[in-house]
């Protein structure tokens, strides 16, 4: 079975790899690279790829910092040291406007062309729940245009699916599933500044530390505080 | 009224431009250049915006090639001299996977940074039946998606449409209306080849051609053959 899956580098995404290599799957990986302040996750997705034995790793640039509007794209400063409930209150300013949407389409084409029905994704819907293209509705959606966007799926070849497997899952949850599946965390990079060490203070590291905290177990990244 | 506008610097997409400029909107065009041949075209949609007075142009790369699957996008020859009906049958291999799904959803980003809600697109059925994503009910399910996808759409201060004036139209009702409308179809490109004339025998080249003709008019561009 062939699935194309979503490799950002980050966390989530490689514990989604490891699950569907896990499943029986041969990963054909895509790696989207878009002007993202953090290009040492693009890095981190070439050796999680390598580690995790993928079939064949894409990399497709796309200048989405052209259109900008997110902190991750434009010149926005990303926040830090802010706690749990802060994270969880509304949309963040790291929101990059339809940018999953956008990955989607890019994985779909993909799927397309190596014979693929299976989209992996590490989208997760519980400990950051502002992200409004995380959503199960939103990847539904996502599969009932797949279907009728693609030669595969109007000529009944293909019935496309987008497989979140982390969706439900808390981030130590997540962790736990990664850490029993094998995976060197030490590979993925989460931080949203692009240091060599993680600053270890924007949300997205400081998901990460609770996580790790909250499964009983140790972030084998470098902090910098 | 804002509209994003995808901008090829073809033909259906300039007149689109102008339908869309001549009903009041303010159109921010996006040209999304994903390492197609005819990279000609990118010149072509630099002029038709500039001519149309769009107010922001916008270009996006986005390495398409890199998952090939295309005769656009990959080396595989663009067919030649077929008639209408060889046209008409089946998905052409210039088809490009998930093309206007990509597109579209770089453009709904756009559109959320620029509080659009509209995006208007030159998609049309009628004489290139043979693309999936040209067609109503798969822009109806973009519609769907865009909603669930954007905090725009989420919070409830846009709602998305994909407005496709040329969907019904035949190309020589498309090049009638935009010559109504003034629109100089010189600055336009429509060839899948990427030399200094357009080579008059590719499907697109032969379909303008056809299109001029029933419409009575003399296309400005000049062919090689």
């Amino acid at each position: 079975m062939n699935a194309v899956a979503l490799l950002s580098g980050g966390l989530d995404s490689a514990t989604a790899v490891a699950i569907a290599r896990a499943e029986g799957y041969e990963i054909y990986a895509l790696t989207v690279c878009y002007g993202q302040r953090h290009a040492r996750e693009v890095q981190a997705a070439r050796a999680v790829g390598q580690a995790l034995g993928v079939r064949e790793h894409k990399f497709v640039d796309i200048t989405l910092r052209e259109i900008g509007g997110s902190a991750l794209t434009a010149d926005i400063p990303v926040p830090t040291d802010r706690t749990e409930e802060e994270m969880g209150a509304g949309i963040p300013i790291t929101y990059v406007p339809a940018r999953n949407t956008t990955f989607l389409s890019v994985a779909l084409g993909y799927a397309e062309v190596v014979h693929a029905d299976t989209i992996v994704a590490g989208m997760n819907q519980v400990d950051y729940s502002g992200y409004p293209d995380c959503r199960r509705e939103y990847l539904q959606a996502f599969e009932q245009l797949a279907n009728l966007a693609t030669q595969a799926g109007v000529e009944g070849r293909a019935r496309f699916r987008v497989w979140a497997p982390l969706l439900e899952m808390t981030k130590d949850e997540i962790i736990r599933a990664g850490l029993d599946l094998g995976m060197d965390y030490g590979l993925t990079w989460s931080c949203y500044n692009g240091g060599d060490l993680a600053c270890g203070r924007c949300d997205s590291c400081r998901l990460r530390l609770a996580g790790f905290a909250r499964a009983g177990a140790r972030d084998p990244l470098l902090y910098a505080e």
